[in-house]
């Protein structure tokens, strides 16, 4: 993942400061050294901490920066995330790039804990979806994980997820299901969308590996988790929210896929001060 | 913008479809072409419809697609946005890449109406932050403005803002100023950040073409806009929130900077429906 | 894939060209009009025939190319497999482009062919491995597809295959198989590497969902397949080759992955000539 | 050459990592370090050692490469070629196409040197041709040049090769030849593709620097190099393989340009073992 | 800045060396190290020294280079600039580029300083404008500021300037101005162009930030100083050369914006010397 | 070259616009369709028509551009060069990278042309260096040759040229040729400088392809064109100027090669007029 944090970061940071930081040009000296902290103005989940570190070590391999928090940790209101040290030209030009993505991430590491929370205690598990930010999946996804979380598949080239859609195209659910098991790689499940219970049936018998019940009431997906039986894996997926999660899991499914979680998040507090 | 927009929209294909849509390509036959719509699946100000226009005819020149709304316009739940006609498995590959877009372009657009709308008849303008998503701020910046706000900097090599780090560096707001002005270009106005009347002050004596006022108290705002009296702009920074911004723009600023508008995007919920 | 295959051609073309085809430049009217054909010199299973056109409309999109024979398709020696009509210069130039990388998807078809034809009336089926050539990985394993075998996992990004080093660094086969199954996308199938039948025992109690039998015996392997008896995909590995493998077929084995397909290719022999 | 290495070994490692290598992911521990050998299974002539080092140092720069052979030499089968030292998950992602680009570099060395010692003694030098692999001709004709050959031209823009087709849009082989005298750089020789004595005559007069003999005769060969008479360097093409290669060589032509080095090569057999 | 230089020198490192120095690699040994001084061979202002030193630092970062003058400074001719020590083959190989810069980069700074020199003791300030070398912008313009002068905007993304045709297109002067102000971000200055001094009352009530006397006469000018009384900066435009310049800025002008500076650059003349 | 030519004008449009050209977004109708002429301002040999018109197709495929005058052209002051047709929005973006190319390339061109004026009547042909503008090496050396000029190697890749440091490192002239005759391609010449008469006789002993002769006087020179007679190519370089270079001609060398072509360019004065 490393060169896809690089792209991301290098991508961010030429946004940002283009030819130059003006302000900064003409206001700091180049030589002078500082020292700031990264503080939480509320309480959180972090998830980013090492990619907030890069995008200080990308402008200028000398910043020292040492964590206080790993990811996945929850952080209070005002607590030190981190330290760091280096010229002031770079902790200033860095400053905005490094939070912006440190923010998001932690933002859905918290919403994320929120749901794995809500479900504790049941045999479900909290998955994301491909509703990430362009260009960013890696880093939301990996968010996700530092919540909690697990990942679906990250794209459309890593997993097979045969919606309705498809098995309209391909004449029917089972002839969907025997092309994918002929022609893909053996090393990936076959996962099917369904929205009724004769679909799950039809998908059962057709061998599917994962059975995904789109947008099901909560007496369907029960019915849906019995007749399955354990022959293969039962996720949840459409009109999850906080409130409803719970219930969700309790039917019994094994997957509980939340867009939420990437698509609407909201930015952690933080802050990055200077420190004489 | 357009080379942009090309890269973004690259990058969020490569990065969803990698190598390939496994599904798609097992199952839908090569020549298939079908008729699809964008669906509002709840009230929203429209933005990037040209955006996901772009990310299906990038995948394949020859597809059509027809907006109904424009940019900037009301769309209410049920409404079609847009139709678009074209291979079944260049629709599918590209159903996620867009609708990602569009639909946080939307939410932005949308955030930014209702607080343009809730300053409405005072002289201010909401403008937006460099808060937002890494590699993304094209897109969420012409998002702020179909919703009626405008844009501040893009980023720190287009304009001058001199923050207290910087005056701290320079040794005073006036020596930053100063430096600003006998070094940087005569097209850039030039912005400092105050926390006092008194900085306010100084500020305007040096010779700031905007003034920012930081975290201040109401209060302290409207004496601000006083002290000032047209001599600079005035922009209100920090803290605001659709509750207070009515306040803040009755003190008589004519700028209010809201970091939320980009930070914190809920998207807006918009489907692809195929139709026969 | 279409971004891959661009990538590709682009890569080669200005490797091969660079700053111009000099010798073209200074013997061929740019206006001179010609028609040319993929002559097959050999009996070979056609693979990249798409590929091949893609080399001439990316340097000239008005370069037409007619192909007589699809990929997947038996060519006998002197059987012309397309023909082509556009500038001489661009012909010229783009030449050797299309037949280095027509001629050795060629191969490769042809070689996986004669391995599938090997397992005929077995219910081994012929896939790759990741031995494919730094760069084109894409393309070696379109090429086996056309020559009816089928593909592993592309990377280490999007299959799980533990093998005897992660077992030994995650402590036992059965704590990698439980570290994979507790924390990967439930998309993915587990695939352990066993190297004696104890474990092949172990990974089967650990729920893998693919064993490979690796570099066994023939006795070992139909000890394997027994021992497993359809509770796991079985994939043998290791040492395969033409006079091997239908032994190996044999043993009852599912999967047959051999790295000769695309680590040591034969390059089709094909001839683009001039016709008048 | 360093920059081509570079991007080499980048979209390899892109292409075989791309987001993660899963399986290490979740079985090797971060702070794990080992000591690993790659190792010859088979006898060659080894080519890309310090390609193979640079593929891990590019992953992580602190692993330690040690190389006991240098490129260029004979290695036996069972002798360590060099052992390495890191974080056992950075030698297992790295592993694959480490192992990827030595096996093919070595198998082009090795191929070359059984041509070069089949022409010992003779006048004639081996040269390769531009039939390389898409985006590895860089590292294949560096291959070439270790198992004792030399390299043709390495493309279509640093040397002139006029084919049977130049000259028949130039009119003439002496129209072409004065067209490329005239117009391209004079630090070029030119070469000039002949199938008939006739046409030799004509290059030589026309003031060819290399007649190449195309797809000759032995007896053929032997009249043009003594029509010649060293007034141009003599290149013999086409055709050419290991048995046939001396006594081409015999005719005393000073040059034999072979396509199979590099469009055919069977990689050389190269473990990597992890030590205690 | 720091990644468009890089940027620069890559590609321009890419374009010279491609995949090889060849003289350099069948001359030199690689362990052979040397000592080179670059040398003046006239007067000038130098620019651009750490840009070279990167050059070589960006093929070795071993290669010490140890300046002797600053950029800004007056060289002499014979005056060594700047001493380096590395492997010889480095030094060679990267010669040519690092010249290439430093001495189209010092003819900038040499140029600038003799307009800045010519309007000493007068408030006129000399800058820059985009007629600059296509790809070394940010380099041409910091070596305008390096000869004293300032810089103009960078780009059309960074500035505003109504020319005659924006004008034309928007309907009037007073058109374009309007809508600049409400529609552009609210950091930058509204500048346009005029052609007389009718033109310069329009765009004066219309709240001009600045207004660009184009091609007028002296006396125009000096009358459109008059006429605009320090409400908005004042820029002379076109038709400036050495001769004219002292004329221009006593006239009163703020601004004196120069093409010369950067679309017909005299290289200063300088030379590597190797020194044993 | 058109990769090269298309990677030149999108860097050059992406320096010059980035995300957007804000004023014309501001002040021009999208729909607003307008004619241009491109206007000689002064005499000059044109060079890069070609380019200017793909600058605008870059920027929108549907631009009319029609050139009047070809690539070498003399082109009278007050002639109309090319017109052009389209959105006036891609116009007005356009016009500065199209104009920043074309006049450079023409400047090229015009100098070029008064060299080979200049030594019209003798033998000797005049060449480029590797002194051209990092970037855009490729433009300016086809600028060279509409300037009736030819091209020496394009870079360090494609040519030889053993300089006094190379030879010095491989011991002498001889050493450091004999090295070049054994290793390199033998599609290459080799080129030798020399810098006294004694090694010009080194340099022809050992089989030197082309002799350089380095700043030496003209007695020198005739002496060395003697020495030779006709055994190698002569290059005279070093101190060319436009009055020096007829008396150089006329010392019977073949090739002469001018570093100020290229290095020190008068921009040639072409304007973009909007017609009605």
């Amino acid at each position: 993942m490393q060169f896809e944090i690089e792209r991301i970061i290098r991508t961010a940071l030429e946004e940002d400061i283009g030819l130059g930081d003006m302000t900064t040009e003409v206001t700091v000296a180049p030589d002078s050294v500082v020292r700031a902290e990264l503080v939480a103005k509320e309480d959180f989940i972090l998830a980013g901490i090492g990619v907030a570190a890069k995008v200080f070590t990308v402008l200028d391999a000398d910043v020292k920066f040492e964590k206080i928090f790993d990811d996945g940790k929850s952080v209070r209101k005002g607590e030190v995330i981190a330290w760091l040290k280096g010229p002031a030209a770079v902790l200033l030009s860095g400053e905005r790039v490094a939070l912006n993505l440190l923010q998001r991430m932690s933002g859905i590491a918290t919403l994320t804990a929120r749901y794995v929370e809500a479900v504790k205690g049941t045999a479900a598990t909290i998955v994301d979806t491909r509703k990430t930010v362009p260009g960013l999946r890696a880093l939301d996804k990996f968010a996700v994980r530092q919540g909690g979380g697990r990942n679906h598949r990250i794209g459309l080239f890593d997993g097979v997820l045969i919606k309705e859609n498809h098995s309209a195209a391909a004449g029917s659910i089972t002839a969907a299901i025997a092309g994918a098991k002929k022609k893909l790689p053996h090393t990936l499940k076959i996962e099917v969308e369904t929205r009724s219970l004769e679909e799950v049936e039809e998908a059962l018998e057709a061998g599917a590996d994962i059975i995904m019940l789109d947008n099901m009431t909560l007496y369907d997906m029960r019915k849906g988790v019995d007749l399955i039986a354990g022959r293969a894996l039962v996720e949840a997926s459409g009109g999850v929210n906080l409130e409803r999660v719970r219930e969700i899991a309790e039917t019994g499914v094994d997957i509980i896929s939340v867009g939420e979680l990437t698509h609407s998040v909201k930015a952690a507090d933080i802050s990055m001060l200077f420190v004489s």
